[in-house]
């Protein structure tokens, strides 16, 4: 059987909180969808908001919706030296002991305390993709890209849900070190398959 | 044996004909060294430039000596989004069919019919590097980059000289998403040893 995957390759964007939401664009502020996402459920709003570091700012940050817990800064590498900040590669959700950053929206701005991470490369598997491929929540496998710029990428993530639906995940530098763009096709490698 | 090679992490830069370096800088203009490079005899100037591009500009763009018979731009594949161009992956020196930019200095300025590459990542052997790790001038081998952002890069080409040290050359985009800096070391994996 073949193991390809849809990639979808993700610019720096923000996730905010309901409490952030409003004191960036204001009191009862809901966010406006531009277009959805791969996964059923999240979208990229119209809306977005400058990131300001202690070396350089970011202007035209996406928000992706819906507004969730905590608020989330998801930058490349290559941001955080023009930004003068220095986040960990992290799962999602995984923001203890980040770096904060200020963000500045139309109505005010939010000083975060923590919640600035590189995102760590991941596959999202539908339930049925997961068994359909062999591989649990929580596993890590490799990938490869093919063409004049072929990678393999160790160390990527799977997560697994009935929510999720098939999608490889990695950043601008990955996927412009890779000479990937959204909608590329990856295959998995499962050891000893 | 182990197959440790050192990294260098090439960020964008500009290689100026002694031509273009008189246009950019004024007459009989000679380029004041900041630093050595690892290859014996080069070196990164003082001296910047500005990119000019349709979408947008870089400035000080980094010169690296000594001038040489054809201008040539290397720029990562983020770059050249910000400044509107498509340049190829290509070999440096390989400049036929690629697209030019403007190029500003402080006395001049220049418009690049061509020479905008993004380098291909590539291994500069001394020969007797070479031969102890048994490759030839223009074989492709893979590399592998340790830790949580562990990639094996394909495809790398592999330059044999008498005048070169050994040092592995990756763009910013491939260093970011490896998680490499200047001074870290990639592993050699030759295929059937």
């Amino acid at each position: 059987m073949e193991y390809k995957i849809p990639v979808g390759i993700s610019n720096r964007h923000v996730h905010l909180s309901p409490e952030h939401l409003e004191q960036l664009f204001g009191k009862g502020y809901e966010l406006t969808e531009l277009k959805p996402l791969s996964q059923p459920g999240q979208f990229a709003a119209q809306e977005t908001v400058t990131l300001v570091g202690p070396k350089g700012e970011i202007p035209k940050v996406r928000i992706l919706g819906p507004a969730r817990g905590h608020t989330q800064v998801e930058i490349s590498k290559t941001d955080s030296y023009k930004l003068g900040v220095n986040p960990p590669v992290r799962d999602s959700g995984d923001i203890e002991g980040t770096p904060g950053i200020k963000i500045i929206g139309p109505k005010g701005e939010v000083e975060l305390d923590k919640g600035v991470i590189i995102a760590s490369r991941h596959i999202h598997f539908h339930t049925s993709d997961a068994e359909k491929f062999g591989v649990k929540d929580g596993d890590r496998v490799r990938i490869r890209a093919g063409g004049e710029r072929a990678v393999i990428f160790e160390n990527v993530l799977c997560r697994v849900s009935d929510n999720y639906a098939l999608d490889c995940h990695l950043d601008t530098d990955e996927g412009n070190a890779a000479g990937l763009k959204t909608g590329d096709y990856v295959e998995l490698i499962l050891v000893g398959k």
